[in-house]
Parts: structure tokens; sequence; C-alpha cells
């Protein structure tokens, strides 16, 4: 180690001798002050960022310390991860595809940052209708759909702003937002109206800070999915108060009920709105980071800015997988239609199947689902005076029965929780069993004042 | 439009009838107060974050409007993408590896966010050494070597913190510190000693809101590879200055001397270090996004706080394609030697034909590179009073010579350009046969004292 030899030329007067005409500025505080001052020590700390990025379901699993039954296998209906069973592959032409672009040899270099045109013309031209037209330029290329709510909220809210965002809803916004130091505000869904939004009170959250709001349709953790004539009535809201709109709707299109799908933008005079999704649920390959925005500005409200804003902030880390891209087409233009509608009747018949044997649990409030892949599940606390809360009656789940759902404090509801529905069908079957079981035994009360207050 | 209908309902103070115990707060402004105030009007602005994330290759790039000679077919040698001109394919196991990790069909579903373990373990045992060993806690996936500096960088500094940078050096870590509100202080590389670091000027530039230093070995845009004392010398300012070091190692081992590269972390006693690399060079997929973070802290000075705000970070967008993770382990213990060497003696080969021919160019210094894939070539601009810089110098070359090299104002280094050395070899001869012929025809001034200011 030279070191001493090295410190005795410390001098930020000294020039340099420089072959060619760079012009070198040397700035900061002259180094000969530096070695006056206190010895440095090493202090290294986190970011106030990387503290204030927390992940609610994290922190409340995490502290979930309950050992499963030795004697009852482990049933897992808290990942919404359709693919963790194996019992919902993708489709081979979604397979074939990938292969095809690896052979290609051509998608292996830098995409630009937003994605390649092309496949940026493939999501557009699937996404397009007369309504809500769509060319490339309206499509930004991201890693997955989280990096897409990432980068719509990153463009439109400053530090200080705010969101509106459902409750109960999917704890990413809320995550996302406090890790940019964007305040969140919590609009209520109604679960005796379907998980319709309270209109009112999302209205009354609206202050000049708002940023925008976030729309979840299909929604998880609900599995609700709005009619037109309620989005009609969000559409005039946003427009009211002038707030545009991000639309989270990467369960679009699975809906138990054909048609009963609407997208947000096709429906908007005025509303700018941001629509985010990826292949993560249609297409059941969460783990490939493929999401996309789809930018609807029929007013020129976002104008430029936006776009150039969401242009600029993608160019941080270069969007999705480049093979993924390259089989955008194929994936999007060959997977039969039968590969989806596998997917829903099967998801529909789960839920079908979980709704009417959890209907007839003493002390349990299921709300019949329509899309996406979940149902959330009242618990009627009155009745289970042994748990304190939700966390608390799932955590007992597990050490009782080996089933693990997610509570749904997770998404900010209290005194429900959430199964998923993609399981196997004998999985799903046993589960119920296991929750009837659980419920009846810990259940108090007459079963008379039940009906009354549960719509079943 | 019920909206009429609906807005009579407004009023805040209204109890919505609950079906089960669940708690709604209505917070903000009462929502009579909001319709008696001003009437909102649109105004959707872009984010600060996302007007102060800048790419200023982009903005210069951009603003160059030259059209190439219509009678010479276009070489551009600005992108550093070895993958472009297809001469450099990536090896047919690292193909192979990708579709044997799709038929597995194990790798659709998401991955932890940090990556899948058994991947994370894979490039733990690559890189460890027994002076700096790595387990797979050490490690972390990202979504290309892009996040990975974004993640390090976002973990370090909060705003108003400050990191060092080298000058010239890659334009990502400004593009990503003023995103994040971090300030960028540069510091010179001294082109007559092979580029080294002026650590005097490095050192000068270390305050109390120093975040982190980054190096960047091997260099781009430099093509340098610094020695073991070099390193060394870097690792005792770092030391008794007590700032952890961002090591972009991205070109690692891609050093045309056999052993000359040597990783950082292994040399230093006490300096924490965040190591970023990835596939995109080595294994020639820059598009396929994988990236990682080695955590090396044998002082445990970044300790429990920086691991834990890096997997926090990371949850943000849940890390890279998990088909690549999937395939890693083949990819980096199956890829032949003979793939690495071949990429290299390709890349050294070019270097060698177009420094020899370009230190022959009147009014033309350019630097030996030792590794990565670029040379930096000086202009000596004295010699060309015809242009104001490097960027006229360079955008000139295109409407005359169809010849696209990134001027050095992209690196924050005036009066050199880039040439990136990937491109078939007789683009290579070509492309220094027209710069040759370009600066022949726009230098003045005598040939003699050439000689003594560029040390050819």
């Amino acid at each position: 180690m030279q070191t001493d030899a090295y410190l005795i030329h410390v001098n930020g007067s000294v020039t340099h001798p420089k072959v060619l005409d760079v012009h070198v500025n040397i700035k900061g505080p002259n180094a000969v002050e530096k070695i006056k001052s206190l010895k440095p020590r090493w202090a290294v700390r986190a970011s106030e960022m990387s503290k204030k990025t927390f992940n609610p379901i994290r922190a409340i699993v995490d502290n979930m310390t309950a050992i499963p039954n030795p004697e009852k296998p482990m049933i897992a209906l808290s990942i919404g991860d359709p693919t963790v069973f194996g019992n919902l592959p993708t489709d081979n032409e979604v397979m074939k595809a990938m292969k095809e672009a690896i052979d290609s040899k051509k998608y292996n270099g830098y995409a630009p940052s937003i994605g390649y045109l092309s496949s940026r013309e493939v999501v557009a031209k699937y996404y397009t209708c007369p309504e809500a037209t769509l060319e490339a330029k309206d499509v930004i290329l991201t890693s997955g759909c989280s990096q897409a709510i990432e980068l719509a909220l990153a463009v439109l809210a400053n530090p200080g702003q705010n969101i509106l965002v459902p409750r109960p809803g999917f704890s990413l916004y809320k995550t996302l937002a406090l890790s940019l130091g964007i305040e969140v505000k919590l609009y209520n869904l109604l679960p005796e109206k379907s998980w319709e939004i309270d209109l009112t009170h999302m209205e009354s959250l609206v202050d000049d800070k708002t940023a925008c709001i976030i729309i979840n349709n299909p929604s998880n953790p609900c599995g609700s999915v709005f009619s037109r004539k309620h989005l009609q009535k969000i559409l005039s809201v946003a427009s009211r108060q002038c707030v545009p709109i991000l639309a989270d709707e990467i369960y679009g299109d699975m809906v138990f009920e054909e048609g009963a799908f609407q997208a947000l933008a096709p429906l908007s005079s005025n509303v700018p709105i941001l629509s985010c999704g990826g292949l993560a649920k249609r297409w059941l390959v969460p783990g490939w980071r493929l999401g996309w925005i789809l930018i609807h500005d029929r007013k020129e409200i976002f104008g430029k800015e936006i776009r150039e804003g969401l242009v600029r902030l993608s160019q941080r880390i270069l969007g999705p997988c480049s093979i993924v891209q390259g089989a955008l087409e194929h994936i999007m233009n060959k997977t039969p239609q039968e590969f989806y509608d596998n997917t829903i009747s099967f998801t529909k018949s789960n839920a079908d199947l979980c709704y009417t044997t959890l209907s007839s649990v003493p002390g349990l409030c299921p709300v019949r689902p329509a899309g996406a892949m979940y149902l959330m599940v009242g618990i009627e606390m009155e009745h289970f005076p042994e748990f304190e809360s939700d966390v608390d009656f799932t955590e007992r789940m597990i050490s009782e029965q080996s089933v693990f759902c997610l509570p749904a404090t997770c998404f900010e509801y209290p005194n429900y929780f959430r199964i998923v529905l993609t399981v196997p069908e004998e999985m799903m079957i046993e589960a119920c069993r296991r929750i009837r079981e659980y419920c009846e035994s810990h259940y108090q009360g007459a079963e008379s004042t039940q009906d009354l207050e549960c719509d079943k």
C-alpha cells in the first residue's frame, strides 16, 4: 500500500498535465482542508427511500409464526400465482413462440427502452378498438405490470401529492407510492354491492394534490368486475374532478360471464387514462415480466409531457426481456381461444364450488366473485370471540388445518380473508372442507341471527 | 350518464350501511365543501422525477441532424450492443439453456423479487473466491445491470447526497442519480495513464455527503482495465474516506490479456462493495435483462440495513425474467471457454486494427484499449478549426463519410469520440479508411508538432 506516498500529493490547486484540450474542473472542497478535518468513520445507512419501500403483505405474513398441523398436508391458498400447482400451464403456442424467438437470434440485443416498435404495434393492434384507438406510440412495454404501475405513478405524481387507491386493494400500489413519497388515500369498495366503489367516498377524497385515481378492474383481492354503468360513473367523478386514471387491468378479460369485462378507456370521452396490463395472468406466465402501459389521451390532456416523461423514465432500466418481446406477436395472435376459455371455466368452477361451500359455513360471508382469480370471505368476528383479528383467525387456521389464506388486513380490509381460486379442484374441495371444520369448531352464537347479517 | 342523480347523494357525513364489521374512515375534506369550491380544471403535468430523468446521449444524439452520405453505406460504430451486426451471436449452449428452461415449465411463475434461490446460488458459486466468498444471500438478481446500478444507488444515497462518477464515464450513472435527486461529482480519468483514475482529484471531491464512489472497470467508454496496484490505491482512498464503492464490473473478464481483469472486492479488506454485473456483455445477450448485485461486506459495514433495503427495493418491480433465471445454471456452467475466448480475440483484433490505423491519422490520438469493447480517440481540435466541438466533428463525419461515432461529450469528455469495436472486421477496416479520409481532408497544420503532442 503506497497510500502515504500518494497522500503527499494531495493538493487541489495542482494543475495536471494534459495531452489534449480537455476541460477539467476540480470542484468541491479543497483537498488540503479535507486532511485537516476530522478522520472519517464508517457510517453507511440505507436510504430513506429503501426504508419507505414497504410491502404490507410481507410485514404481516412474516410475523405469522404458525406451524402447519403435521397431520395434514399444507394447502396454500395465499399466493396470487396461477402457476404454483402446475395445473394451469401456459399454452404450447406461448412456449413455441418463445423458442422461435430464441432460434431467430433476432432478439438478443438491446430493444428500445420502451420496447421494439414491432412488439408495441402488436399490443396496440390487440387492444385497439374504434372508441379508443391505439397505435405503437401509445404503448410502453415494461418489466411486468408492476413496472407499468411504477412508471405510471412516477410520471403522474410528485412527492407530497396523493393518489386514490381502492380498499380493499392490491398492496403494491401503496408500496410503490410510499417508495416515491406519494401519499395514499383509500377509497372504499362496498362488499354488499359486489365491491363497487363507494363513489361518494371516493370523490370526497379528491383534493388539489390528487395526482390520479387507481381503478383495479377486475379486482385483486375481490374478484369483482365492474359493470359498464359503474365504470361510466367512475369516469364522471374523474371528469368532474379533472383527475386522470391509472387503470390496473391486468385481469382484463378474465371474467366468468362472456363479455362482462369492459375496459375503461373506450368509455372515456375526456378523462386521460394510463391502462396497465401484461402477459402475467391471461397467458399464465407471471414470472416472465412483460407488462405494458396503454396511453389513452383523446383530449390531449396528458399531451407530449406525460408521453415524454414515460419514455425518459423507461430509460432507467431499459424495458422487459427482449426474447419475450420477440415472442409477443405469436403469443397474442396464435394462442387458441380454447386456452383462455379453459382458464376461465376452471377458475369459475372453483369459484362456484368455493362460494357455495363457504356460504353454508357458520360465521363466514363469502362474496361471490365475477372474475380474476380470487374470492373474499367475510368473517363474522362476533361469532369467533377467540380470535382478535383476521390475522389471528387465518394464523390459527394454519396451525389447526394447514390451510393458508391471506388475512385481508394485507389489503387494508380487516375481518376478511382472501382465497386464491387457481389451485387444483381436489385441493379446493379439501381446503373448503377443512375451513368448514375449522369454523364449526370455533363458531359461537345462534344461527338464527346470522342469516339476517349475511345475505346468503 | 346518471351523474346528476349521483351528485345529490354527495354528503360526507352519511353513514353507509355495512354488512360486516369493517372500519371505514372517511378522511379528507368534506365533500360538500368540495362542491362549493372552484370548478377543477385539467392540469396534468409530468412529475419532477420524470423531468430530472435525463439521458445525455439521447439529448446530444437526437440533436445531431446529419444525413448520411447517400453514396456510402452507413457504418454505425455508436451503439454499445455487440449483437447488432450478427457477427457475435451468443453460444448455442446459452440458447439451449433457455429452451430447456421453457420446456421444463418450472419457471413460469413468480420468482422471489431478488431471484430464485437456486439461481442466486449459481451466481454466488460462479463469482466466489477465497478472498471474497459469496453465498446466495449475497446475490440480488435484477432486470439487467441497469437495474442493479439503480438499486445500488437507491439504497446507498438519499436525495441531496452525492456520488463520485468517472469522467469520461457511462452516462447511465448520471441519468439514474439525477432521477433520484442525487448529485453527481465527476472525477477525472487520465488518458495519458491509460485512463487510470486521478486519485488526488477523486479524493478531493469526497465530502460528508458522499454516498458512494462508482468504479467502472473495465471501462465504457475507455476500454481501459485497471491494474491490481491501481485498484488497491482506489480502495485506499475509499477506506481512508470511509466511502463504499459501487463497482460496475459488467465488462469483467472481457480483457485482451489473459488474467488482466481483477475484480475489486477480493482486494478489499474493509471497504464494503456492491459489485454490479450481468449476462449482457460476456454472454452477448444484452436484451435479456439479467443482471445482479454482489454484496461484499466483510466488515459488516453495510450490515443488515443495506441488505434489507435492497430486498425491499427489489419488491417494487419483482426481478428479472424467470426463464432467464431458470437458464442461468446451464448458461454459466456449460458455455464453453472457447466462446468467451473467441469474443475477446475478435474484439482485440479489431482494437489492434483500429488503434494502429488511427494512430497514423493526422489529428487523431487513439488511446489503446485493454478490454471491454470500446476505443476512445482524441481529436486535436486545433488542427480541425472548421469544427467547434467533438459533436460537430462526428456529425460532419456522418454527412461526409456515413460513419457514426458517439462524440465523447456524451460521456462528459469533450474533444474525443468513442468507437465500438464489435463490428465485423471488414466494416472496421472500411470505417477506419473513411475516418482517415475524413481527417486528411479537414486537417490543418504542420505534421511535425503533432508527434510531440500525441504519444504515438
